[in-house]
């Protein structure tokens, strides 16, 4: 049978969410948990990978048990195992054509700026010295809306054999002590939404204009593009399936 | 001349606000950093202590210096040489009859509880396995409001010569995953925020009736009144002055 597995984390701590040598990573934590409870050898399969450092409101998993699942007390179990900076939300079975990383429909990102040094949000925020313009930065968002080639905004070693994505909802949300902004796509490239942060920062804090975006897209060149923004202000915020 | 700090800090790590032996506390970790910056040893004096993992999202010392001070950068000096979970928000000079303690005004706490699991809160919020019944709990708020002798909700240890106490406000929120409690008030007993919040908690849980609050007010014995909710959810809100 197959089960689905809804979780989250701040990913401080962590090499990620992909199994990799040399790294704790969130993958294989939640594959010993599993491994642990069930008393037999569990592999999972994410909806993607968060890179190192990078958060989950929520993220999505799939595994195979030959045997029916009581899902309640299983979810508890894994709790206890896992650190407390992991937690399982839910355990769902699923029909057999469910594919975590395959029936994904879209995926939302969050990526939260401070302006104000916090004691609370220094793990999940990337904190901003300068002021930036907001003005500025909301025009610039409607320019990376659509079904484009994102290939300036991938970093290499990027997976994906097409660059080209549909960003639906690109937002800017003011918050108690800076603001986020959310994004909203069928799937997205290595590191492209912190890459176009940091070349959305760029244009908030007057580095770079808003001109200049067309350009970096029809270039395709990623060196053309803002600085990759720091890990620790992104969320992959929901990933939402068909059915 | 005098110098108000404003500060907030994380809690978790911390043997609370007021120095002590075998503990590391902010009060000790301030000094510190202020005795490094200035070279030259300084003491300060808190609006009041906040116990081991209590949070401050203000809280205000003073400290004294015979030179003129540049505020700006010693408050950059202090958050380079201070831990990221703590983190001084301004130094602004005060005349010489202000005093942190003694010129309190109003002080707020919030104490936050979750009913959902979270990796971002769990040092910040209190996760109750159990669902609180919310009518209950709002009912019971006004039961605490207005001066009284708040003996019963004082744990031992209490250095208060007066405990007599005036509650302005006591407020439930609602949360995106659970709920916080606003109290505003001249002063506070030692965990008196919490000792009202661990029989607030029976309450909604149906362990206790909200008619025995009177009779616990008027028993002053801090016996029958509910367990010490755990330091973790409550945070020291804001601390005001007259002037």
């Amino acid at each position: 049978m197959k089960y689905r597995i809804d979780l989250s984390y701040d990913g401080t701590n962590y090499g990620g969410w992909a199994i990799q040598p040399n790294q704790t990573t969130i993958q294989e934590l939640v594959q010993q948990a599993l491994t642990t409870a069930l008393r037999c050898p569990i592999a999972i399969t994410g909806s993607g990978r968060t890179d190192a450092g990078v958060h989950a409101r929520h993220q999505v998993a799939h595994f195979t048990f030959l045997d029916p699942l009581d899902p309640s007390p299983l979810t508890y179990s894994l709790n206890g195992i896992l650190p407390r900076d992991i937690r399982i939300q839910s355990i769902t079975p699923v029909s057999d054509d469910f594919h975590a990383r395959f029936s994904v429909k879209k995926k939302i990102y969050h990526y939260h700026c401070t302006t104000s040094q916090s004691p609370f949000h220094f793990r999940t925020s990337y904190f901003l010295h300068a002021s930036p313009d907001i003005d500025r930065l909301q025009e610039a968002l409607p320019l990376f809306l659509g079904t484009r080639d994102f290939s300036a905004f991938a970093s290499s070693g990027c997976g994906s054999k097409n660059p080209v994505k549909t960003l639906y909802r690109l937002e800017f949300f003011p918050e108690e002590q800076g603001f986020r902004l959310e994004f909203e796509g069928d799937g997205f490239l290595y590191k492209m939404v912190r890459n176009i942060t940091g070349t959305l920062l760029d244009i908030a804090l007057g580095k770079r204009s808003a001109e200049e975006i067309p350009i970096i897209f029809a270039s395709r060149k990623r060196t053309l593009a803002g600085k990759t923004a720091p890990a620790k202000g992104l969320f992959l915020h929901k990933v939402e399936y068909s059915n």
